[in-house]
């Protein structure tokens, strides 16, 4: 799903008019977006200028002696929605948008973002910076062979992913170039207090009618597998939030559309260490977390900060860490000995989540029962209203909220709604504003992507709707679309079979007459949890499917500059009858 | 497709015939397997006596400062055919099955092979072997570590494939044993003279007609490949057989079924080094590699044994050596330094060998449909000879062999015959011997798994028949089969998908009644090189399917002890025409 570069798109007008009173703009011709082509440079109003920021990285580069400098777009945990304060990114390049990595070296900057970002990073960026627009740690590897010195030193934010490290590491083989993970976050030591603080809110339990199993017993479980893995980890550590989350049922809003709170967890054979700002909890939580425990039953609160030196003293002992290196940051795999690790893609609590039992399941039907009420709502609503023209993307947005907002145990939406009409519903990730967006008609399509989070359950689901007469391309477009959503949830596969070797059912429709979709087929999702949860899934690293997961399929078709359409739809993982 | 370890099959009758003379027989009251728990031990003639080897080796073993030692199953090419002299396991063991690793410590020994093998390792091992019936390198390292004390060594060939070490050398995290690439070969050093000897049949160019291109050709567009690599090897390392033999247009007869010669090629920007026994090689052979030729194109010629010392004497200049590391034994992967290593999982030849042009597409075509001939005048034969009671399985192989033999081209088959009767068709790798083999009859189904070696091509095709009147399930079985044939070859699929990502349109039509078959899809295959020819295929570390593959289909259905069906034919992917 490509994004077009330049458009026609009428959302434009509206950019015209900010910049309306703005001085001449660049050769380009456009206001919206800079001209580093001229001299001096275009540049429009919505640009951010990094000039000081660049300098005073580089500073800080120069006192760690490097040469260059990665800036990742991710947190510490690898979450796919990230707090402000961990905006590093943004902030450095001015470039707002969700995706892209950011290189600096002495004499350059460059960000890569991919096509759906384009324009917007010309917008935000100032002419410090150079636009990449292939993506890859491949590509961005090759940019810094070519202007890095040979023997030179890359420093990386020690935040990112086992994995993501292992795969510059792997693209520098070869090279004289040496990959430093740098403790200090050199972002954090130029961003100073100008940096958003990290959110205080309270962190609650869940009722226990909203939970699968208390703490304990998934703690006891947890601890089981430990004993029963052929290397005989003496300790788990737990980095994404979901796992923390999950393991003692509490939640907050650290993060949007996320109800989580930061936090790592170190559960060993004998203790629970739970690393989280212990000022959030209540009397109450403390209470529901230590009341009447013994030993190895009691949670040990540290403080979020500290568990680099914790996990460092730790394995001073004779023991073993567990990890999952999807989610592990490389500044807690580095101070963990190779002899004393088990790495695991996905930690034990990841691929215990993916099984809901049974209470989980029965949560999360519910949680999809009320939601679905809230869309047909919406969905009988609008054909009443768009015929009149009084229904615009984002006000039908606003007004699916508030549906869902009716509903009980909502909390909010579980990712930004994507209610787009006809054309931007072909573009990847869309949606509207309240100043950029396209009034609802009977003449095109309407598609419409969203969720909400709910104390039982997350949930997650698109309808594309026409309210006039569609072309003979769309009828079949949407219908082989359909069919790949039937034909997919209709399959009957062996128990472990990996997502990936059956996710081409729900293509092959369109396939047939030489169409495809650019995107994955389906996530796992979460009880009151991520919308898109791993391991559960469709794509290469998913782990193979078992009863009781949970995963959305959701083919689609895009038609650039016309239209978009994709059915989606949670399904639970359930035993077949065969002959 | 499990074999069954105790049956009732036929061919048993003959093993009692054999062992008709023999003592007592275990309490297992079995002659021809072995019997370990009386005493003394039943041993069947079939037996190797291993002691004296077995102390031999342990010898070494202390030389070297050994707690253990793995003996493999391949050769130093990955090959999957291995010549007699390169049978390590099988001459260590006594178990000569084509698929098992063998382990020694000083207390014990142990053979891991997959349930096809466990009679006939009962049958041939002597009790100072252990069978272990789990395969794979993650139980064997799990056995290692019960067995080892901790600091222990463990040493390996040096010939095994770079990723084969390295899934060892993960298995092994987190333990305190320390694996160690031995440079020597101590089976050899054990076998000393009674080791066969290495082949010495001519080494000889194929004719014009039968190639696609010629060897300069090839030369020149995998340097090209070199030059526009981001990471800019200077060199190409090949280690697979049937690379030297693609890139050189080269043939031999080292190898059972694949027309090959031990070699290795270090192909540099500036030189091209063929490690190959020279006296092998005719005046002629040798003018046609070096006439008239100039600097770069002309083919140096170094002795076979002298590959690791070429390549360690190479890598010392300002170089970088490209790998393809599943086919790259260890011990040449050790040598090259980190900083001068360009690895993928291919090298540019397997890859640049998948893509038949137009030529190499023709001449397979051909050889196929001269195939196809002697596989149909076959079929009649049988038509008409089965319902005499006048062929059995192994003369019905050779009278197969016979008619191929009478086709254009025929070097030998492509690999060693299935022709399964009845219960036997649901053995996986089942082939009739002269003594054991069973009759065909219009009472039962027949599978026949065949192939040949021609100078344009290579084949493989299976064909399942009854000549009498299959039941109900049996005929909803081969329909079901046969749809995932047709399924699978109809399938329109856009460019560079997966093999992986598609090969389960040719289990559906099993799926949808809870039937499966337990072996992979299809393989890609050779012009008079491999019959499973890599990197093209279904599975998971296959490349993406590209215009100009040739790969097998090949669904089947297994129902142990009664019947079993294959239906595979070989396709060319080319491009489809879509609306």
């Amino acid at each position: 799903m490509a994004r077009a570069h330049w458009g026609c798109c009428p959302w434009l007008v509206f950019l015209y008019a900010c910049a309306w009173s703005h001085p001449k703009p660049g050769e380009l011709g456009r206001e919206d977006v800079r001209d580093c082509s001229t001299n001096p440079p275009y540049l429009p109003v919505t640009v951010v200028n990094t000039t000081a920021r660049l300098s005073a990285i580089r500073q800080q580069m120069e006192a760690w002696n490097l040469s260059a400098y990665i800036i990742p777009d991710t947190d510490a945990h690898q979450s796919e929605y990230i707090g402000k304060h961990d905006e590093r990114r943004a902030w450095m390049t001015g470039f707002t948008g969700s995706a892209g990595t950011a290189v600096v070296t002495m004499g350059k900057a460059a960000v890569w973002t991919d096509s759906r970002y384009w324009t917007q990073a010309e917008r935000e960026m100032d002419c410090n910076w150079d636009l990449k627009k292939e993506v890859g740690i491949t590509v961005i590897v090759s940019w810094l062979l070519t202007e890095m010195s040979t023997g030179g030193r890359v420093g990386f934010d020690f935040l990112v992913s086992f994995d993501s490290w292992k795969s510059y590491d792997a693209n520098l083989q070869g090279s004289n170039i040496q990959l430093v993970s740098i403790t200090a976050n050199l972002v954090d030591l130029v961003w100073g207090s100008e940096r958003p603080p990290v959110p205080s809110e309270p962190i609650f339990a869940l009722e226990n009618a909203f939970t699968g199993s208390t703490w304990q017993e998934k703690v006891s479980n947890i601890r089981s597998q430990m004993q029963e893995h052929k290397k005989a980890p003496t300790a788990v550590l737990l980095t994404a939030l979901d796992e923390t989350a999950w393991l003692f049922n509490l939640r907050s809003s650290d993060i949007p559309y996320n109800p989580f709170f930061y936090s790592y967890t170190l559960l060993t054979n004998s203790s629970i260490r739970l690393f989280v700002n212990q000022s959030r909890f209540s009397p109450e939580t403390l209470q529901y977390l230590n009341s009447g425990c013994t030993g190895p039953m009691c949670v040990q609160l540290e403080d979020y900060s500290r568990v680099r030196d914790s996990v460092q003293a730790y394995v001073s002992g004779d023991v073993r860490v567990w990890i999952g290196t999807q989610y592990t940051m490389y500044g807690l795999y580095e101070v963990i000995p190779q002899e004393k690790l088990v790495a695991d893609s996905y930690s034990p609590v990841m691929i215990t989540k993916a099984v809901k039992n049974s209470k989980e399941q029965d949560l999360l039907r519910a949680s999809h029962v009320r939601d679905a009420v809230a869309v047909i709502r919406y969905l009988v609503w609008l054909e009443k209203n768009v015929p009149k023209g009084t229904v615009d993307e984002f006000s039908g947005a606003e007004f699916l909220d508030q549906l869902r907002g009716e509903e009980d145990f909502f909390t909010g939406p579980s990712f930004e709604t994507i209610s787009a009409s006809g054309l931007n519903a072909a573009l990847a990730h869309y949606s509207p504003t309240k100043e950029l967006n396209r009034k609802l008609s009977s003449d095109e399509m309407y598609l419409v992507d969203s969720g909400g989070q709910y104390w039982d359950g997350t949930t997650d689901i698109t309808r594309t709707v026409h309210w006039g007469t569609p072309s003979a391309f769309q009828k079949e477009a949407y219908t082989r679309v359909l069919m790949g959503n039937i034909d997919m949830s209709r399959l009957i596969f062996p128990a472990a079979t990996s997502g990936r070797v059956v996710e081409a059912f729900a293509r092959k429709a369109l396939w047939d007459v030489g169409l495809n979709y650019g995107h994955g087929t389906g996530h796992g999702i979460g009880n009151f949890l991520c919308v898109h949860e791993w391991p559960v899934g469709f794509q290469y690293n998913n782990i193979g499917m078992a009863k009781g997961m949970f995963t959305s399929i959701e083919p689609g078709y895009y038609q650039d500059g016309e239209f978009g359409i994709r059915i989606e739809d949670v399904f639970l993982v359930v035993e077949a009858k065969t002959k």
